[in-house]
């Protein structure tokens, strides 16, 4: 069943577009893990959050995404412009007006 | 740019599934309206609470869909079962590291 992800990451003070520019870097490692979508965004109205939302072709693959090389070096390469505020929420999808039934 | 809007919807103890059943109803107008994505879900840790992820080809786009016949009908059928919880974050989309540059 697809499995979505939607959260928030806090970014220290004026590091989000480095967050962003990290999150939004091509990865074809990410495609044959079965991401489905993974979108970054911001909301100047939280000036210092980074938003995503993820789908995925599975709870487990999203999991295992964790280890890949690519997400792991991101995170660290990531780690040091975050404050600590993570938020957010998973899912699994029931269905879309657009594709019913659920595709 | 692609705006994203994700949030929960609190319901009525035991109506969460009726909740879904009417966002996922097959709605062409959303097709027609600029609505990318709209993915509907739940998640059996929060057993009231309806998770909905949706991609618009603007923020305009997303702000007239509440005008459309068949998005006010749905709130309206919608509403007896609701709590009244409601959460959610927009953003617009920086860019994705599956289509970079942003779709």
């Amino acid at each position: 069943m697809t499995f979505a992800n939607v959260g928030t990451i806090g970014a220290h003070p004026g590091k989000r577009d480095e967050i962003v520019a990290i999150l939004t870097r091509l990865n074809p490692e990410l495609m044959n893990a079965g991401c489905l979508l993974y979108e970054v965004g911001t909301n100047d109205d939280a000036p210092d959050t980074v938003f995503v939302m993820e789908l995925w072709e599975s709870a487990d693959a999203h999991q295992a995404s964790l280890q890949l090389t690519s997400v792991k070096d991101a995170i660290a390469e990531a780690s040091p412009l975050l404050s600590g505020d993570m938020g957010g929420h998973q899912f699994t999808v029931a269905g879309s007006p657009l594709t019913n039934p659920p595709n």
